[in-house]
C-alpha cells in the first residue's frame, strides 16, 4: 500500500506517455490570437473509453463519438478539440461538421475517420466555423509534439488556467507506465458530469474495452461526478480515455487507484477554478439512509443558491446547510444531525461543531468565521439516520459568477 | 363567467373585512424602529386551513400550528407573526417560546391559548427575545385596528415592499363578502412553498374545516407553489387562511376562484420582490408526458443558474433553456422542442419563435435582445412530448442577489 500510494501521487507536470503528441493552437475561434483548438494523437490503435453528458440535448460531437466507441473502441488513434462552439443544437450539419473535422484529422495523421474522436465546447446553437476548424486541424497536426500545457490552455474556455496532471506507476515487478490527462470546465458543472471535457491518456497495456469502460466509470463515479459548481449539467460533457498500450506493461491493480487520483485532482481544479470561486468546499454526509440519499443531500447543499451565498460572505450560516439537507426529498430528524466545519481540504481532528441535538451548539463566533474565511473549508454533515456516505467537492457563489454568466454571450 | 371574472379583481388595497383587525407593531426585533411584529385577530372563532413547508427541518411555530389545526381547526382567533427570528432548530425550548408568545396574545385578546397560532421568519437557530416578543404583543393588541399596510409591512424580512391584496366576491344573489391577503418572502423561495408567510382572511361563511382546507390548498397549488426565486425552501413557510363567517354570506362557486387570483397575485407578487430580482419572468412549459413531467422541467430551468443569470444580463441566450430542460431528468426528443418568448407576463401571438427542429431559428437578434431586456418576460417552451402542461414564475439572478446573501447575518 505504501508503495502504491507513493507511485499514485499526482504531478502537476505531463513529461510524456509513450506514443502520445499533442498540440494546442490559435486559429481565430477565440479572440486575440489565444489557443483554442487541440489535438491529442496517438502513433498505434487506442483501447478508449467514453463516458458522457446524460443530458437528453446531446451536442453533435457527443452523438459522433457515442456511436464510434460502439465499434472502433479498440481503434482509436486521435482526439480533436474545439472551442468557441458547443456544435449543440445545430442540427444535421452539425453532425456533418463533427464527421468533415475527423477526417481532416484522419487525413493529416493517417487513419481512417471512424478512429477519430471530436470535442467541443462553447456556445450552444453556433455551426462550427468549417474553416477556422480547418486551420486548426492543420496547424496542430503540423506541430504536434510534447506541450501538454499548451494544449490543456487550448480548451480552456471560462477556465482561468489549465487543468493537468500526470501519475506514474511502477508495477510490482518494477516497470512503469504513466496516465495523464488535461481537462477543462469551469461552469454548467454540476454532478453527474458537466460542461467538462477530459482526455486521459496511458501508455499501460489494457485487455480491452470492456476493461477501460469499467476502469473509466468507476473512477468517474467517485472523482468527476462529485463536483458542482452551479448545478447546471452541459450538452457536451465527455470524458475519454485512451490506453495504447506502448510501454508494453500491463495495467494491474495498481492502475485503477491511479486514475482514480488522476481524476479526482483533474476534478478538483475543476471546483477551484469554478466560475467566480473564491472558496473550495469539500463537503462529506455521513449516517444518511444509504448512499443514494447521501449524494441528494449532498447535491442539495451544494448547488443552494443561500448556501453557496453564505460561503461567499465568509458566514458561518449553518441554518442554511441544515435547511438544504431538509428539503433534499430524504426522511431526516434533525433531532439527530451533527454539522462539523474544519479549514482545509479534509476533515480531520480539529473540527468545529456547529449543530447538534437540533440546536445550535455554543460555538465560539470568530473561531467559526475564522474557517469560514479560509480559501478551503471541510462541511461534515452526520445525518444520524445509517451508513450511507458520499463526498463532493464545491464553491461559493460570488458575484463574478453572476458577472461571468450574465455577460457571456454578448 | 364575465360577471366573476369582474369580482375577482384584486384590489392593491384592503378596505375591511368584517370581524378582522390587524396591527403591526415595532418592538425592537429589527433595527431603527422599523415595523417588525404583527397580529391578525378575529372577533369570534374562524374555520382555518393552513399549508406548511415540505422542509423535513420544521421551525418551532410550523410544528405548533400543523398540531393545532388538527384539532383547534374550527376554532383559531388570531396569528401573531414576528420577524427577527425564524425559532427553527431551537429545541425544545423553542417550541415553548412559540406556546408562550400564543398565551400572551389568547390574554391580551381573550382567548384560550390554542386558539392562537403563530408565525416566524428570519435567522436559524436564534431563540425569541422573549421580552421583546412580548412587548410586541402588548403595543400590537392595543393598536388593533384597520391597518393592512401596516399589518403587511411589519412581518417583511428582505422584502423591499409589503404584499397585500383583497378580492370582494358578489354572489349570484347580490350579497356581498371579501377575501384579503398578506403575505411576505423574497428569497428561499421555490416551488413547493418557501420563505414564505401568508394570512388569508375572509368573512364569508365556509361549511367546515374540510371545506377551507380542500380550498385552499386547491389555491396554492396553482399560485404559491408555482413561484421560484432560488431553489431553496425553508423551514417556516407557512400559509394560513382563517374564515369567520361575519358577513352571513355563504361562499359559493365563486369563491374558488377569487381565492386563486388573490394567491396568484400575492405569490406573483413575492417573484417580483425575488431577492435581487430585476425581471419578471413567466415560464409555461407545454407539450411534457404528464404534468409532473412538465413541473419537473419548468423548475429545472426556473432555477438553474445559467438560466438566471442569462436574463439577468438581458441575454437571449435560448441554448440554457434548452440545456436545463434537458437535464431535468425526463427523457426529451429536443428536435421536437419549440421555443419562444414574448415580451410581458403573459404570452399571446406576438411571440418570437427562437428554436425549432433540434436547431435555432434565423430569429432576428435584436428583436429577441429587445425582449429579454424588458422588465417582464414570457417563456414558452412546447416539448412536443404528451399533454403535460405547466405554468411558473421566477426570476432572474443577479449581483443584488449575491451582496443580499453573502451578507445576511453579518
Amino acid at each position: 500500500v505504501q508503495q502504491k500510494r507513493e507511485m499514485s501521487e499526482v504531478q502537476a507536470v505531463i513529461e510524456s506517455v509513450i506514443g502520445f503528441s499533442v498540440a494546442g493552437v490559435a486559429c481565430g475561434l477565440k479572440k486575440d490570437n489565444r489557443l483554442d483548438f487541440a489535438l491529442v494523437v496517438s502513433d498505434r490503435p487506442c483501447i478508449t473509453a467514453g463516458v458522457f453528458t446524460r443530458n437528453e440535448v446531446k451536442a453533435a460531437p457527443v452523438l459522433v463519438d457515442m456511436d464510434r466507441l460502439q465499434y472502433q473502441a479498440e481503434n482509436i488513434r486521435a482526439v480533436a478539440i474545439n472551442t468557441g462552439s458547443a456544435n449543440a443544437c445545430t442540427g444535421r450539419k452539425g453532425v456533418q461538421d463533427a464527421h468533415v473535422t475527423a477526417s481532416w484529422v484522419a487525413e493529416s495523421i493517417g487513419c481512417h475517420e471512424e478512429n477519430v474522436l471530436v470535442m467541443s465546447t462553447g456556445v450552444i446553437g453556433l455551426h462550427l466555423p468549417m474553416d477556422k476548424i480547418r486551420q486548426g486541424v492543420s496547424l496542430a497536426s503540423a506541430s504536434l509534439g510534447n506541450d501538454w500545457q499548451g494544449t490543456a490552455s487550448a480548451i480552456m474556455t471560462t477556465d482561468t488556467r489549465p487543468k493537468y496532471g500526470s501519475v506514474t506507476v511502477r508495477t510490482a515487478a518494477g516497470q512503469e507506465y504513466t496516465i495523464a490527462g488535461i481537462a477543462k470546465g469551469s461552469g454548467m458543472i454540476a454532478p453527474d458530469m458537466a460542461t467538462m471535457l477530459s482526455v486521459i491518456v496511458t501508455d499501460a497495456v489494457l485487455s480491452g474495452a470492456a476493461q477501460a469502460k469499467t476502469a473509466l466509470k468507476t473512477a468517474i463515479d467517485k472523482t468527476f461526478n462529485c463536483i458542482a459548481v452551479d448545478g447546471d449539467t452541459s450538452t457536451n460533457d465527455t470524458v475519454v480515455m485512451m490506453a495504447n498500450g506502448a510501454t508494453g506493461v500491463t495495467a494491474g491493480d495498481e492502475f485503477q487507484l491511479a486514475l482514480e487520483t488522476l481524476c479526482r485532482k483533474l476534478a478538483q481544479d475543476i471546483v477551484r477554478d469554478g466560475e467566480g470561486a473564491t472558496k473550495f468546499i469539500a463537503l462529506e454526509i455521513a449516517g444518511a439512509p444509504n448512499h443514494e440519499a447521501a449524494r441528494q443531500i449532498a447535491d442539495t447543499i451544494a448547488t443552494s443558491p443561500l448556501v453557496k451565498t453564505a460561503f461567499y460572505g465568509g458566514d458561518a450560516n449553518w441554518g442554511r446547510i441544515i435547511a438544504a439537507a431538509g428539503r433534499a426529498g430524504i426522511l431526516l430528524d434533525p433531532e439527530k444531525m451533527q454539522l462539523h466545519i474544519a479549514p482545509g481540504e479534509t476533515l480531520n481532528g480539529d473540527s468545529l461543531l456547529l449543530f447538534t441535538n437540533g440546536m445550535p451548539t455554543e460555538y465560539d463566533e470568530p473561531t467559526a468565521l475564522d474557517i469560514m474565511r479560509q480559501p478551503a473549508i471541510s462541511v461534515k454533515l452526520d445525518c444520524g439516520a445509517g451508513e450511507g456516505h458520499a463526498l463532493v467537492w464545491t464553491c461559493d457563489l460570488s458575484h463574478d459568477y453572476v458577472s461571468i454568466n450574465g455577460h457571456y454571450r454578448t
